[in-house]
């Protein structure tokens, strides 16, 4: 169960409106890699969690903070998007008439408003933030993970707080309105707490003898096929700049293997041929003319 | 540019048809950690590496590697797809007729085949592998990564190929058939490479300076609210079981911080209040009444 | 900012489990009118809020306790997942010999599990809850709406919960189960109270002088091409069975016009024509043929 | 089945281009609450119709008048696209030096076009409309609802009728061109005419005995969770404006009940616990170490 | 403009319902090639047509018809949905505890439902055709096309004819229906007619001199890169199968070139390199180590 | 199996950067009708070939090549994304005060990156080519047909080549830089060799008996509803252009009927009734009040 506090995690107000700024800022709220994909993906991976407690909890907290990020961010772009539309007509109506040359075929406020943002900031949501990235794609859950796997799922936390924080860094190098960055500061400060999090997290999970390298590590390893385990297979040529990393040489990070680099990796396997095994209800191309048929 | 071999990778051969697994199958061919989006998503990775040679070649190895992964998937449930349709129909043929009431409706042989499996492989794909998961969803390229930041990507990497693994291991345990859970141990094989692969290829890009936690490492650190950046904050109550974990106490794997656990996480932000700034050609509620506006 | 009670807002333990149900339970969480819709659609619909502070906070209120909805749903479906696969093997190694010529060509296991439920319940999700409806589709944003006007926004909030009650009194009738079935009158319940808290709202936003029909109400009417504004076009014959109803005869609801039934609608506009008018660069086809061009 | 008059139901003509707005105008064509959403809406709710006829001839009188709005907006759309980038070009060639070094790197007239509008309008459609939203979303019946219970489906639709209207209405404000206008005025008048439509038809509903709240109303209303069926629960601290409302105090709109205000809320669930209740197969993490498996 | 007549096009009554097959026809309703898709694609080529008005009357004509194509399917499945429910539950309450046992874990009549078709048809639909596939995934205007060149688009259409009858004839060999049978040989003959129809606009297209292969015609063919214009690349090895096909030898379609046959595809780019070219503020892994930087 | 030549297939390399360039060319890379649509469709219309090897092998040879398309296009584009950002940077920099009137609100160099380009090119994929169309819609598997009728297939792959030469060749109609538009000239000459070679291969399988029109042709046409098998239906009023057409008159294409003309065509069906056949347990609106219940 679930409970609000009106006030937000840490301030969030720009110095002034921006709107191009706020439709860039949905990428993070509403992307992919944004805040609503980690909420929805650390409470998923909680409430289907059965392993040990203090996994579940720890899910639910960072979780239950990440509810909060989106409200940071959606509270910010409707900041960013109010009272700039009357600002950017204003600023027109006072340019020259080369401006308005350039802004042609039709007037210039609307060339202006359309040039500058996504339509649908107004038309759509009224001012609003939206549930959407900076292109206008609606988040989807298509985004996120809940295995059951601990292991590979902190895998994909992991990536999720890198990819997050990338993406601040670079918005924040977008703008350089006070407001704005100083609440970007924490952003970038809680991917950090996070990226660490989960890093600990995958070395509790190997400390607890709970998973480990190759996941999931119950599946026994000596069903594998085995001469291809530890086999680097080198298929771009000429060249073969791949053979200089850790990668190809030495005893693999699972402490199980030794890596090796194929130069020429060959076929295993036959030439497939699917050819006259079509069943004709279905009228796949058979390889000779064969009568009409139905049943 | 691109060549191919007509000889599988590996071999691929069902001891018998089987089309509902062939149905499951499709998961690990077009689903979200299925082999299209490792090679789709190893690839626009490679083409796009601004960093060391060694790196990018590498991800076209792998990348090439993993086309014909595709390959031997859409062969595979090709043939599982083949001529099972006739004995299921016998089958239903010679069964009782408790079986048969069961079936009830309609004839016995629809209904089998409509339990059995997705329809699209016959309606829609003539007994053909799809670019579907095992829920009949399309592929589609909100699945993939590609961010330029190596180690950013190299950790959705390391998550790609646990996930597509433990998906693999559950295949094997859905099915019996020799010939397919051969073809399994294959794939189960390359996913333990490459899960060492990229875990080497990480230690790699640490090792030559170019990337580490927290990433992206070039972000000065110190621009960060560095009061949040080591706090484990518990969002979730009654009790603390988060607070036994690695992530709570001690030096956090980046090696720059310590872990603090929060137990009462304070709101540092006031309470929102957008009342009364909206532009009234939106038509968003006002908080007071308002006459009729156009502009 | 959020808090998270780990204590669940009502009980909900199955009797027994039931993975076939499970899927079908999914259509509430994740679906489009699942509890994932209405909070993600009241929350954004507060943060969004620039009304008096009585609509936010209790847009706050309600958008807060269908979290808690999720997170009972999520519980739910995981112990409805629970210990059923083994169950069914067992029931079906018993099984006469004719049932299992009727699941013929594979395992009988495999064929069961597979007519019995969706495959990703197992292979993505690991017996767990999936952020998805019925059929595995994953939820999307498509499905939500912050339009910034409350009027608007409040009927498609009645309509939430009119369909979502619609969907769990169908899912009510589709079980025996007496654990279920109290949780399910639980959220019935909870959906007559949202519909009827809806409903008062639209009121409440009358008397406070700040919506009512035809909603945008501060468009002006006069603006509007009033000859359509309360004519009912009958295009559909034969017979006029439309006719008898409410809106083809009277005072309209918004008290502004009265019903016309206009059985023969004409058109008012030309037969439009673009013929002749395609800009060469973009090789739309021409009435007349034209020589080569690029620019 | 259906005819189709080549004339327009009203006039549509701009009086000039104006590529920029063709963009926005998409919202209403094959955005989630454009005509596309509403005629095909309609049409499904008539076709899966089993209730009183009168209902399903409303139902095909409207769907089958959208479809002609779609058409208007077509034409629409295909004429403010027309002849528009000759003259951006032209007014660009004119242009200051000063413009033409702000529009740097590439050419003007491209950036000019880039800035001024989504590139498919040429590149995909050809000058032509398109089935898609103002950022380019394709359509998807994903926004559309059938359900058979006409009273949830009404909802949806006077739900429709708002949320176009609004958009409509912001639209209006976009545009100084009278041509334009002209014909928003027009959608805007249907669009009254629709929201006073189902809200009449809502009433007969009620009026013929047929559906009321809560909907749906055939399911027995003692099964419910009774005590949590009028009480308004209070989960957004600290403050109570939401006690303010309609909704908390009271009779319930559906004279059934009386609304209660929980300041409180209350857990009346368990923490829910699934450790150690997962199948070795499915390999999701146990709470303790265990053994390599397969079946 | 639209009208609607309330009769349909062609009889479309099952013999009996059949909830199975009802899910399976939504494909030809609701999928890719679905009737959905060709009344849509028919009616935007139309609206969009800058040629010769024949084209644009000859597509609203069949526009118009498909969209009544629509309306008999919805009619039809909504038919094969009608009371199958109670009478599959009657056949299992019949049936032997063999079977009984089967069906295990849950009730014998939530089983074989859920076996048996989509969920959806009853939860969200309430025994209602629905917008979807025969997968349950909602019908996306991503499937069709209106490019403004009618060769273009007419190939796409001949496509559409191809691809949707080959359904139908899939469709009519999985149900002994007769009523079923009957409709299919409607759509089944409507379908040859508009393969036909599409080949002759083709051929028109030609004799009125307006388009032609390549397409589009009128971009000036001696701008192509023309070593590459008329050859064929073997890129698969070992074998030359693909040489023996008419592709590979002779005079091209189009009267203006002739096929080579290349069976060494050489590369003619370089290897190509972006290293060193990353802008710092987006944080792409560098060739170097660099050091921390912000703008 | 696959291999991979560092090489390009072709040089592309343009004169300078072009973001707003390298946006629009997307569309060919990742959109309904580019690159990775063409490869995709090839190669699982090969793999899935059980008709004569020709086929499969000329299918596996395009499909291989056009792999190396989309690396060409994504080599392009992350080049014409290089280093634009700091010019643009600097000619805002330099340019007029009533220029950076026109910017207002924000900085002008935000304003200026926002309007020239999609933000996504650096907030998400850092300067790269992304798996995406023109307006950032990420590219799905929902585009590409793979039925296992080589006709039905075709006749899609002469549509994509067309639909791409088009796109193409309206993009070079979009720039000026030579070395994008030799690059351009070399993707439409292999266009006219595609679109060439799927005519000729249409041509092929009808010369080795194996399909003809209509598709698919072993169907017994004699089982289609023939009255209606070559009539031309003329469902749109006023005017009969479209008997103009070649379609409405003559021999059909296929050899074996005649086209007619009908003027009226008429309503074969009746009125359908489902009123009154609602199961109650889904809560459909019935033609007359009906009691609660449950089941």
């Amino acid at each position: 169960m679930f409970f609000h506090d009106k006030r937000l995690q840490y301030h969030c107000k720009p110095d002034r409106p921006d709107p191009l700024f706020a439709c860039k800022l949905q990428e993070v709220l509403g992307g992919q890699w944004g805040e609503i994909s980690v909420f929805m993906q650390y409470l998923f991976q909680a409430w289907n969690c059965r392993g040990p407690q203090k996994y579940r909890d720890m899910l639910l907290d960072i979780g239950t903070e990440e509810i909060g990020h989106v409200e940071m961010l959606a509270t910010m772009i409707a900041q960013l998007l109010e009272g700039a539309d009357a600002d950017t007509t204003e600023a027109v109506a006072k340019s020259s008439s080369a401006v308005q040359a350039v802004l042609g075929g039709s007037s210039p406020k609307d060339m202006m408003m359309a040039a500058a943002m996504n339509p649908q900031a107004q038309i759509v949501f009224g001012q609003g933030a939206a549930p959407c990235d900076s292109m206008g794609n609606r988040w989807t859950a298509a985004y996120i993970v809940s295995s059951g796997n601990l292991l590979a799922d902190f895998r994909m936390n992991v990536t999720a707080e890198s990819q997050g924080r990338l993406q601040v860094c670079r918005l924040y190098n977008m703008t350089e309105d006070k407001g704005v960055r100083d609440f970007l500061s924490f952003l970038i400060a809680r991917d950090t707490m996070h990226q660490n999090q989960w890093l600990a997290a995958i070395e509790e999970l190997r400390a607890d003898g709970l998973e480990d390298t190759p996941c999931p590590s119950s599946f026994p390893q000596e069903l594998e096929a085995k001469d291809f385990s530890y086999a680097f297979l080198d298929f771009s040529k000429p060249g073969t700049e791949s053979a200089e990393g850790r990668w190809a040489r030495g005893h693999a990070p699972d402490g199980k293997g030794t890596f090796q680099h194929i130069v020429e990796p060959k076929p295993h396997g036959p030439v497939p041929d699917l050819a006259g095994r079509a069943d004709p209800r279905w009228y796949a191309t058979p390889p000779v003319p064969t009568p009409p048929t139905t049943i």
